[in-house]
């Protein structure tokens, strides 16, 4: 069975989502903040960054949020399609918007955040109001998804790194991400932690 | 035939290195900076973010160069093997370091360089030092590439990434880096642009 270590109060919680939504079995371990639980010789040999979220899946270990949901909507395919598969016309965006969320909305939120500064060319996801203009942009075409009716992996981690960053302040909840997160919400999943 | 926008002037460098290396026929085209050829109407088309790497394979586009390789090592797998198949063993640890890659050795760069604070738990990355400590601890078993014998597609994220960071002076060039890397270069695609 899958080992799932996270913590509610942490994004980890898009992994959590995405288990409920595969449907396969998961034992949940907890691994709280501020005790030293994240840096303990067993914890950092799973995750030397000492962090989470983190899962195991037999022999298997696999970190950070975007290759937690890429491996495991690809390998469970099989209990829900949650993914296009290597060859489906959707696969290239499908992967591009979950890289996205881990490579330009993170980083975005850390620096609308903490306000520093940064030319365009120094900063990989250029400035948090590109970002969001870009997320909005292609959320206009949603319907209600961003490949039709067919939830995916990709929508999870993009909703919820939207719903996170709307929440915080960091983003602006425009009309089109609202009615984008409004569908999401309906999920059981959505608010498991809540 | 796949359509590689690009620059030899950017780390788009590491998407032709895979190109080259699967050898899947493409077409480069060379974007410009500073002429506005990032900016057009039909380049926002492809990238919103108006940035290079872009793929264009068929119908499909692809950006974000994490998504790019896994994207053409999965699809071109036939061509040449550089992608453990989804229930692989190692397909796991291959998705964490090409996220890695992006998530945490990007925006650990752009720390390193632009010299910003922030506490461990605002960024996703932790800190550059972090960043290159659990980079340098997991290759000291490298051999000489991530996964044995055997060249994937992380091995030419991972180590161009590094071979950056290291040549700008961001991370240490560590014993343990010099030596991954010194096998990297010795294929013939690492100095394409060079």
């Amino acid at each position: 069975m899958i080992k799932f270590y996270h913590n509610p109060q942490s994004r980890a919680v898009m992994t959590h989502c995405l288990l409920e939504e595969l449907k396969v079995p998961y034992e949940s371990i907890i691994v709280e903040y501020g005790d030293g639980s994240m840096r303990t010789p067993e914890f950092l040999e799973l995750n030397p960054m000492g962090k989470i979220p983190v899962i195991q899946d037999g022999e298997v270990v696999v970190t950070e949020s975007t290759a937690i949901f890429i491996y495991l909507a690809d390998k469970y395919k099989t209990h829900r399609d949650l993914a296009p598969g290597i060859h489906d016309k959707n696969r290239g965006e499908y992967l591009r918007w979950l890289v996205f969320a881990s490579t330009c909305i993170d980083p975005a939120m850390a620096q609308a955040n903490l306000k520093f500064e940064g030319k365009r060319q120094q900063l990989g996801w250029g400035s948090p109001e590109l970002v969001f203009d870009t997320v909005t942009k292609r959320l206009e075409s949603a319907d209600p998804y961003l490949f039709g009716s067919q939830l995916t992996a990709a929508d999870i981690l993009l909703g919820m790194s939207m719903a996170w960053a709307t929440q915080f302040g960091l983003a602006k909840k425009t009309e089109t991400i609202d009615k984008y997160l409004s569908h999401l919400q309906k999920l059981d999943s959505w608010n498991i932690n809540s």
